[in-house]
């Protein structure tokens, strides 16, 4: 699966905090605390679209994505969760699974290109990567 | 599966155009001709979200997502494949797959939301359903 060699687009990087390796995605908190907001990205160096993942990748990438959809809206009890695989600016394959409600900042349009993160402080980042990694 | 009484939602039944039944999904054509635009819909009645589905479902899903993706690829050449889905108006689990190019009408951002949907005219229409039932 090229797993040795992965290594994290530098914008995710950026955008985005470290929560846990899972089989095929690393898993990440975006640094928005306006949304609870979670990206898989799958350890595939070199994937971009979904069809370059082989079928059993893809079959791992949509039970990871599942898990993470799960322990969002049993963590938040969100409305709905959004789930997003886009990349016209980070080419480096990632899904973005996000919890949305009525009323947050971008409802009822994506969250993508809408508005400015407003990143986390210290104790709220620090309560939410431990709420997931309990619970996810 | 639920399937025999899958009933598509108002919304998606006059926002898009038939174009075939897969094993789990209704195929739809978005009729907005400004993005080669794509939505399948598990026939699933009452799933809303990805958790909705078993894991067998699942499957099928994903695997009808990069059937769709690849096709949309191959017809277009399209820059990148954006895969979304949301549900916060329309709430039957629907998955939207959208061909993007530099500079197109919502470049780099996404299409949900963005503008307002142009038909296709009744050739456009039935050349681009002709491809699509070829080509995938």
């Amino acid at each position: 699966m090229g797993v040795t060699s992965f290594v994290l687009h530098p914008r995710l990087k950026a955008d985005a905090i470290f929560i846990a390796d899972w089989v095929l995605s690393r898993v990440l908190l975006m640094d928005d605390s306006r949304y609870s907001w979670l990206v898989l990205v799958p350890r595939h160096q070199g994937a971009v679209e979904i069809f370059d993942l082989d079928g059993s990748e893809r079959g791992l990438l949509t039970e990871e994505i599942a898990r993470a959809a799960r322990a969002l809206k049993d963590i938040t009890g969100c409305a709905k969760i959004n789930i997003g695989a886009l990349g016209n600016l980070v080419p480096q394959l990632h899904v973005h699974i996000v919890a949305r409600n009525e009323g947050d900042a971008a409802w009822p349009g994506p969250v993508w290109g809408s508005g400015t993160a407003v990143r986390y402080d210290a104790a709220a980042r620090e309560a939410m990567l431990a709420n997931l990694r309990a619970r996810s």
